[in-house]
């Protein structure tokens, strides 16, 4: 008779995100604290969604490319933001460049601090319509969270780093990922924040 | 002092749907006993989807076109299918040709039977594989509701109620919708199955 202990592992959730893409925004700012009710551990995937979708045809966001569905997403975004209860500001500018807070996020991706990293990099773009990508604001966060900023910033400027991230790009285009957000629990893959909550209850193995 | 007391109308969803679309499935499966619990009465707007993708840039379903975006509806489907107990077969033939029951749900948008006709015609596309055009399907529906199949068939096949579909699918055009189902709620739009609970919150004058 067999007498071993099955061990129970921490279910896991892979959170693929583009801090320009304002579904990912909602995300961002959720992920955290549903995952913690579901018992699920967060792995952070941050990517670079545009390559991806120019691998698909599209030059730009399909918000930008396709008007009517534009006009439909920054309606929708207001009702989402006051329904989630998460603060939101129509960008000046978007899609926005996030070259290096997506770099800052690689190099964080298992760090304690990536979760709320990455809260104020999405709320400067998304509620206060403020650029990310520069050394000063990105500064300004790392700060804000008690972090040596100036030390991160290089870190996540070495080639090593700048690699990592092109080969995460590529590993989204491996798995077939179309949009962000996109959410992974094993090999099943749930896309757009809609399906945030079902994904964690299947993480969570809810049937 | 003005004593005149307010008339409370009852609320409206227009409910635009495609008998083609995949997601429209899910809402016609939902949407009456949803709308019932929030006292909210449905407007059933049949329209032609594939003439409304055409003028956007597709020449056919954006889920046959973007291939990795298709493989993960066809997935999500099932899941979804699941999660409102609805039944759920991919079907063979994608997206079907629903001309004649789209003729019959706009002959037949006002009378009680609507919900009724909706079910049973998606019901044959997506939960049993089967065609859905042909005089004998849809009459084999409509007499299973009781009604004069051939009358009906022949109304919807006059060149007044053909001309009737062709305006309702120009509305849908003009009111920039892009995809299905739409819901409208006055001028307020909600996009896709995944809205259709906040679409009847909304009709229902929930915050």
């Amino acid at each position: 008779m067999n007498t071993a202990v099955a061990v129970q592992s921490t279910p896991e959730i892979d959170f693929w995100f583009d801090f320009a893409s304002n579904y990912s925004y909602l995300s961002v700012m959720r992920i955290e604290s549903q995952a913690a009710m579901h018992h699920v551990r967060v792995r952070w995937q941050p990517f670079l969604l545009g390559p991806v979708l120019q691998s698909l045809g599209y030059d730009t966001s399909p918000f930008v490319a396709q008007k009517e569905k534009g006009e439909y997403v920054w309606k929708d975004m207001e009702r989402q933001g006051r329904k989630y209860a998460v603060p939101w500001r129509k960008p000046s500018d978007f899609p926005r460049r996030a070259l290096l807070p997506l770099r800052v996020a690689t190099l964080g991706a298992n760090e304690p601090w990536i979760g709320a990293f990455c809260r104020e990099v999405m709320q400067l773009n998304f509620a206060q319509d403020r650029e990310i990508d520069s050394p000063a604001t990105v500064g300004e966060v790392l700060e804000h969270l008690g972090l040596p900023a100036q030390q991160i910033i290089a870190d996540a400027l070495t080639d090593a780093n700048k690699l990592k991230l092109r080969e995460q790009t590529e590993r989204a285009r491996a798995q077939r990922i179309f949009g962000a957000p996109t959410f992974f629990v094993g090999t099943e893959m749930f896309w757009g924040n809609d399906r945030l909550d079902d994904a964690l209850a299947f993480a969570a193995g809810a049937p």
